[in-house]
């Protein structure tokens, strides 16, 4: 039998393969499929339509105990999910968490997990509405599944955004990917040190955005009430790069971004600095930010900058312009993904 | 730190354990939270509750690759989820499928699995509207997510069952485990033979209903024609011992089985023998039939005989008489969930 290795394809590559026979859907409640943020499904409720994602995370793929404590991993991992919710400019209500556990894992170390769960429920006010459980050969496997609503009319796919929409960012960018190599770095100074002491004094905003992020639900509301829907948007899970070329392929178009716009935080450049690593790599290839990337029409430009918090680091071009980077001297890079899983 | 062993407290008092915080929900829509086969949600249709259930299926421990073969590993999988909406007396219409996945496996492999899932999307009328994909250090990961829908009146929950009300089932049991029983046996007839030619004739029946089970959406159909709502309902995924305990924990109540009236099957009897096996072990607590277990009231007893293909194994007692198996000799057994995992 001919064998083609899963890594020749890439993530994307091999989702779209295995999808690709899935693409007409039988329901007409099937609003949207695969290729989303989350699928959006019309459970008949005549205002709102009902949104759907799920993520699995395996350790020693996704996370790394050695200095993920568990309550912060079933807080991101919640966060993870409602964050897709999020990017369809929706909120989410419920939520199901499975897991898999080897015999290392006592039922502390679980209730520890939980404890972050529920935290992330109560910050975000959502119902744990089932999961499953399941013994494992080898560490921990988590999957979580999220449900929420969007208005009908605010409903937002990656989808939409046309040429001269204004490419909008929350936050600032590559702080979470800071926060993981610091993590590392002191993972490596642990190893052979009887008493270790992680040197973790001053950095205390990038490891934050590592093992505590946040679901910009917030800014939902502001665009809510600023009366503004988004043409199209993505949560950065994988990195600025990839998701604008997320973007670019769903809604058949090109994009400039300006290298001078992109907002990375002092602390980001500190760490980078001190790790001797490049803060543009970080900011474009850095997953886990959980920020949302999304357009709006060229004319919304004053209402967007009333809202506050949002940066506009490029616009949408015609689709053969390609998806370039832009430098301070006017060179132009074209994006590619590096990421990260998604 | 104290170490409290996972195995201490059993699949369900973990859950138990660890869904005891989450029992007060903060949304009106969550109308069902843990503890039944699927979560029910209020998505604002004013007829019918939206259902969510998720399966975590993880090698080695829930399904062995070495006879078992990708594509119905696929088609099974999809079967577990929907088999849990079905048991809510609903009708799935969505799923997620999301895998992790070792170097181990390649692109035909996994087009192999999606070919199981595609055919059950095809059987069931589901779509498959997303899922994610990681890599995994260690075999293959499998998380299944089913959505699907019930008309408000015909909503069945675990916890209805009331004294008098007849125990019904559907098919026959135990023919999945002994389909087990025999894979198992031919797995060690191969090791350390160079042409093994596996003795599988006569018992497909068995086989099928291992590697190819059925969702029981021809009963749910079947009881809404006839005008029935059952009053409590399960699907047999961890045995029927199993399941009538669930019954009686959740509706507060007794329960007596018959054993002459468990409907076995002369496949599963005659695999019995040869393996020098228990046929009655395996009809209690052999899981994964995915056969329906319900409660009807009492004055049913005639309208549920001319459903046809539904068997009356017991009724429904007081809660202090406990839930006990009757034998012909008139012997009372406790019941006991030897199971499985759910």
């Amino acid at each position: 039998m001919k064998r083609t290795e899963i890594s020749s394809l890439g993530q994307f590559g091999l989702i779209d393969r295995l999808t690709e026979d899935f693409k007409s859907t039988k329901h007409a409640s099937t609003i949207l499929g695969c290729g989303d943020d989350a699928a959006v499904i019309d459970s008949g409720n005549p205002e709102a339509y009902t949104l759907l994602t799920t993520d699995l995370l395996l350790e020693g793929i996704d996370f790394d105990l050695t200095y993920f404590p568990l309550k912060h991993l079933g807080y991101k991992a919640v966060i993870r999910g409602i964050s897709d919710i999020v990017a369809m400019n929706g909120t989410a209500r419920q939520i199901t968490f499975s897991i898999g556990v080897s015999a290392r894992f006592c039922v502390e170390n679980l209730d520890e997990l939980y404890e972050g769960i529920q935290r992330a429920c109560k910050d975000y006010e959502l119902d744990l509405v089932g999961g499953d459980t399941s013994a494992s050969l080898t560490g921990l496997t988590i999957s979580i599944t999220a449900v929420g609503e969007v208005k009908k009319n605010r409903l937002v796919r990656r989808s939409g955004a046309k040429p001269n929409d204004l490419i909008c960012l929350t936050g600032d960018l590559g702080s979470a990917y800071m926060g993981l190599q610091l993590l590392e770095r002191e993972k490596r100074v642990f190893k052979g040190n009887d008493n270790p002491q992680p040197q973790f004094a001053g950095h205390e905003y990038i490891l934050r955005r590592q093992l505590s992020p946040e679901a910009r639900i917030d800014v939902i509301e502001s665009l809510e009430k600023a009366d503004i829907v988004p043409t199209s948007m993505i949560d950065i899970s994988d990195g600025l790069a990839s998701e604008v070329l997320q973007i670019c392929k769903s809604s058949a178009c090109g994009a400039r971004i300006y290298l001078d716009k992109l907002p990375i935080a002092r602390e980001t450049n500190e760490m980078a600095d001190e790790l001797n690593a490049d803060q543009v790599v970080a900011a474009l290839n850095g997953g886990e930010d959980f920020e949302l990337l999304f357009t709006v029409p060229l004319e919304k430009k004053e209402e967007i900058s009333r809202v506050g918090g949002i940066d506009v680091i490029g616009y949408i071009t015609a689709p053969e312009q390609g998806a370039l980077l832009v430098t301070p001297d006017g060179s132009e890079i074209a994006l590619k993904a590096q990421g990260f899983k998604s």
